[in-house]
């Protein structure tokens, strides 16, 4: 009976989709692209659906892996590569985003500038190639192929016969490009800007290459798949903008009504649609409606969206789960190991350390309902943010942590930050903004675990007198309380003093266990060995206290590596002598072992409530 | 040094807006409408921005309680009630949804139906105003200004003032209305409709108003600061559908391209834009651009967007973060406590019961994160699928869960759902699907650990032979092992037998601990009383195992009931049999704290493991 690692061979998504490919095929409207023969040659019964999720899922029915043209579908993604290359302001000065409710080979120019209404139609289209960097309309269309390439995570081709053709018989394309060179839209000759858009438009990809495609628009401009960026980020949203608007020509509006996503059909018959953050969807069938679209694509995309809820305006609120846990130094503590006097202090004032775990993606909305919560804590003294669940950080949460970072100072709450990794954008945009200030207001720390710590010891050095490296008395040891002075004197016939320099190691993980630790001078850390010499801070003692002794008592071998902080002085009990202890003096040991216990006791008393707050 | 709840007098958002406000407040460009004197009296300089999140986070600067009539604002909340009066495909037969390039009182008929293009012009948001449902004029006004205020959460009132003056200048308007009724857009008299249509936009809001109604709709239709339903959720997406790509005129393309937000403008100075699932912005300020859109109104949406990342089309991955908590029975179990065989079956083949807590909203994309993660799982034996952290659940995810269930169940792998409250919509669909399976297939549990428990005691049972419900002999006891026979016939004679029925009472939590129990026969239950009668399973025992030890060594009042389960039988040993046993034979009572000592070290050691998994 082992645990076998055995997948279902089928999933109800699959499901779901072969039932909607079954459903969609018995749908035989519309024709097959006839202006070239190449596209007219096309097999009406073809049809394959693909959706790609941001998070890695794939899922292919029918012909999802036969390859056709990408014709007006690759128009974004070119358009994409203008806006990187020229930049927004210069691509805008020639080519505007508003929707023409004309059909897609409508010359549709602005009567005064001579600018194509947008970029889903060919003369946008043709002006976003001619804006395409390169040397030579080769370098330009290479360009153009490798980055159609990146969104769909593989090398794509060029059909030769479908560019002929195209190139052949493109007069329209030809008029449009003059009319373009007319108004100074493109600045060169035009004709090999036509040709590099008859190109673009002959490129080969299959379905998964289109959902692949969406996909990587719907995650920010990086291929889900193979994790490579085809675009930068902060293009991605004037691409979705233009396809969300004009992508199905003059079906565009009741398009963005009925199925909610943005969308770019091809008139070889590929439809993509993006649900931002969400997934990508290519669906492939070659005949056409009246208006362009491909029948199936157009419904299968509306079906999908109705059945899955897909519509963008459809969100449910987001907000209250980025924070993952809420916790107070009052119920939940570090592992430093405290006395019972410190125990006592933390569960009376330790609420005045909070600590919010965030989680996921942190935008201005999920960022707006922390800084909410964090401006309620300024009477706090500590406060700990934990970055560890968080996904992403863009920099309008950034700023926001920045600014309540300031604001919490100022009015004398201490905030701490951890889970943050040394590359982390949050670290580095509070930094810079921070500058000189940096040092003083930004703590930062590993783990969640040691700010916990520093936070208790400043609530804690507040509240109780500073004890100084000295050693203790033996009859302040925890594990003789309730002896009296002639039983902790004979107690101290069976100890064995150890003196540790700072840095020393008493305790390696692995040993065998074979005494227990009374500390009386110095403060020591337990840590878990992890990979790479890494380690993981598990306890802190401090003098008093007893440690090792849960080994000793189970047997098991030392599960960690207790180092000494400071110079540090200890009373050693090893077994043979504690059994020694009980053989003379049982009563003694008796005393010790209920000690033991209650500590036990106390310690998993406190782990349980501890659990039920995190499950 | 109590915890005061001291908040900031700012917040890092309160102070950017303010900027903001400053910033744009010298923008004077653009002119007051002047069409009728109510209006051109405006003040120029008047300017509010309020925000108010889906999370009921509200921000205002400025002029924000200032009222003005929301003109075309009303547009989309009116088309709103027509498709909740009418149903969506009889709206669509009367009124389009594309986006027309024209004006905002651009007449803009399909020249074949005579149908308005879409009801963000006049003509459209006149025939939608008569498709809402009313027998007189006022019935129908008084519907409009209900549902719009229950948008703004506050009763609204109609400025009779604007009203008459646009009534005696809204020839247009009338031509307008009479069109409609050419083509039977409009099938009853239209005088009265154009009436109830200046009305509409005579109806007075300020700018926290406009934000809350914007964030309504971003809410799924629910008002986010008074929880009242202003619309039905299913008619959100067709309004902001419209909003999209048809709400700021001929400025749609280049808004949503720019902005990335659904948005309507009125004349008076409103804009409202929209962040589905996330937030809501209204700003007035009355100077117009050649557009007809507020100039500070635009600017200021434009600017948030910019500065916030609120585009639509920029949202980061979603998914992953669904799954709060991955665990197995492996390394984290049910409270039940289990003998030292038992805990070594599930050590070694816990790992065959999964447990995913899921977590926030379960829409398509977040549930085929889960639904993947699941199918990978065929080969356990349990999976529990815990949804107390979970938000909504919409249809789709609901489906999908449905689907897994039954397929996984065909599997032979058991799938448990926990945390689901009885109104829970996944739990009636499913009940629904499954039809008369439900009872076989549907195994819902309140609590995660009586889900984990059920897992674990099926596994074992898997493993272990049955143990009858019979007496156990002394021996077995776990806190006498190692003991022989000789002390063991000692120590029972300080035992003192109890017997209870099923059902009954064993420990009362609050009562003050003078004895440990040890179980010979039956299975008794930990529970933690909570309000109204509800009580918490904490642990279940066993025969063999001891309990109430803890409040015995630490002196604490008992902090839990325990309860027969079945019949029942224990040996008591009471502080003061134990305290006899160690003078007269110490030596027993050592081994019985070590025995104690241990079996806490191991519950300890395990907690901690459990708490590392879990923070």
């Amino acid at each position: 009976m082992t645990a076998e690692k055995t997948s279902l061979t089928s999933s109800p998504i699959r499901d779901q989709l072969e039932d909607l490919h079954r459903q969609f095929s018995s749908i035989t409207d519309g024709a097959v692209a006839s202006h070239i023969v190449e596209l007219a040659r096309a097999n009406p019964n073809a049809f394959g659906i693909c959706i790609v999720t941001t998070n890695g899922g794939v899922y292919e029915i029918g012909d999802s892996r036969q390859e056709f043209t990408v014709q007006a579908i690759s128009k974004p993604f070119v358009y994409g590569l203008a806006l990187e290359d020229e930049g927004r302001a210069e691509v805008l000065k020639k080519v505007g985003v508003e929707p023409t409710g004309d059909s897609f080979s409508s010359i549709s120019l602005d009567p005064q500038t001579g600018s194509p209404r947008n970029p889903m139609i060919n003369a946008g289209a043709i002006a976003s190639t001619g804006l395409v960097h390169g040397r030579t309309p080769e370098v330009r269309f290479n360009r153009i192929l490798e980055t159609i390439s990146r969104y769909a995570g593989r090398e794509l081709k060029m059909d030769q016969d479908v560019y002929s053709a195209e190139s052949a018989t493109g007069h329209r394309n030809r008029a449009i490009g003059f009319m373009l060179r007319n108004f100074n839209i493109i600045q060169e000759d035009p004709m090999p800007v036509v040709e590099t858009y008859f190109q673009q438009c002959s490129i080969l990809a299959h379905c998964r290459d289109l959902a692949t495609m969406a996909a990587t628009l719907a995650n920010c401009g990086v291929n889900p798949l193979t994790g490579e960026r085809a675009i930068q980020s902060e293009y991605v949203e004037s691409v979705l903008g233009v396809m969300g608007t004009c992508g199905m020509y003059d079906y565009a509006g009741e398009w963005l009504y009925d199925v909610g996503m943005p969308a770019k059909s091809g008139v070889a018959g590929g439809v993509i649609a993006v649900l931002p953050g969400q997934l990508g969807i290519g669906v492939f069938s070659p005949p056409l409606d009246q208006k362009g679209n491909s029948v199936r694509g157009v419904s299968v995309c509306s079906e999908l969206s109705r059945r899955w809820d897909l519509h963008l305006f459809n969100r449910p609120g987001i907000g209250k789960s980025v924070v993952r846990l809420r916790l107070n130094a009052g119920e939940f503590n570090s592992s430093r190991v405290r006395t019972l006097a410190e125990t006592k202090i933390l569960r009376e004032h330790g609420q005045r350390i909070q600590v919010f775990q965030l989680q996921d993606n942190l935008v201005f909305s999920t960022a707006e309902y922390v800084v909410r919560a964090l401006t309620e804590c300024a009477g706090m003294e500590c406060l700990i943010l934990d970055f560890r669940y968080v996904i992403s950080i863009n920099d309008s949460a950034g700023h926001l942590f920045h600014d309540i970072l300031c604001q919490l100072h100022a009015a004398g709450c201490v905030v701490l930050f951890t889970g943050l990794t040394n590359n982390s954008p949050l670290r580095r945009l509070i930094r810079e903004r921070l500058g000189d200030r940096s040092d003083d207001l930004f703590r930062t720390f590993d783990e969640l675990d040691a700010a916990l710590q520093w936070s208790e010891d400043r609530l804690l050095a507040r509240t109780m007198p500073d004890i100084p490296n000295t050693s203790i008395a033996v009859t302040r040891y925890e594990l003789l309380n309730g002896l009296n002075r002639e039983d902790v004197a004979v107690v101290q016939k069976f100890f064995e003093r150890r003196n540790y320099a700072a840095g020393e190691i008493i305790i390696q993980a692995g040993e065998p266990a074979r005494e227990l630790f009374l500390l009386t001078r110095g403060v020591v850390t337990v840590f878990l060995p992890l990979e790479e010499g890494r380690r993981k801070r598990l306890a802190t003692f401090s003098p008093g206290m007893a440690f090792g002794e849960m080994a000793m008592i189970d047997h098991a071998p030392r599960s960690a590596t207790i180092v000494a902080d400071t110079d540090v002085s200890c009373d050693l009990l090893t077994i043979g002598k504690l059994a020694a202890l009980g053989a003379t003096y049982p009563k003694i040991k008796i005393h010790i072992l209920e000690n033991i216990s209650l500590e036990l006791c106390r310690k998993l008393r406190k782990a349980n409530r501890e659990i039920a707050q995190l499950v």
